[in-house]
């Protein structure tokens, strides 16, 4: 997440969650839903976008990488580099289908993105 | 987090948000509230645990490094080596009265619980 433009170094996950999502061009995309984060390290690894299915899709989530995220102040929400295009072929699932995070899908998450998995 | 009894490598923020605590005694201390996430590397920093004040304290939030949390299955909670000594001098705050959660703050609550401050 890009911090430039905050305060505090630290945020809590009550003030992530609902938090709302755009595109380049400002088109609201969603808000988040949930993060996904790795037990072990302790690491934010997705924010799970829930698309409020604007474009005649069904209501789905998607999983994108703490990294993606850019917060702007003056529109209150996140903006992420990612038109419309991109959207409709990006990874997603249903909200009662949530897929293992396992290693690999970790990587074609991040790969589809191209967001090095670490 | 100690994953050993964990098939996912992932947990979302919903399961962990109102998970309970006990400690090591057994005695229920609190549940997760939220989570403080330091912005830059999108790690979760602590858990912080609501305190439902059944030792005639008042409600109160305590951050709890994400390493203490421990998952027991048979409890479906988190085990926390704290025992009630060491609750009563932990660093705690109220919830109307957040602190930043600057290096320094960061530096004495991981210092209470002997766990290196990243």
């Amino acid at each position: 997440m890009n911090t430039a433009t905050l305060t505090s170094d630290v945020i809590s996950s009550d003030r992530v969650e609902g938090t709302k999502v755009y595109n380049e061009a400002g088109e609201k995309l969603g808000s988040i839903e949930e993060l996904m984060i790795d037990k072990r390290s302790g690491r934010v690894r997705y924010a799970v976008m829930e698309f409020g299915g604007f474009l005649g899709m069904g209501t789905d989530r998607y999983p994108l990488p703490w990294d993606m995220l850019n917060y702007d102040v003056d529109k209150e929400g996140y903006v992420v580099p990612l038109d419309k295009d991109r959207l409709q072929g990006a990874p997603r699932f249903a909200q009662d289908a949530r897929p293992d995070f396992t290693t690999d899908y970790g990587r074609s998450v991040n790969g589809y993105y191209g967001v090095p998995f670490i």
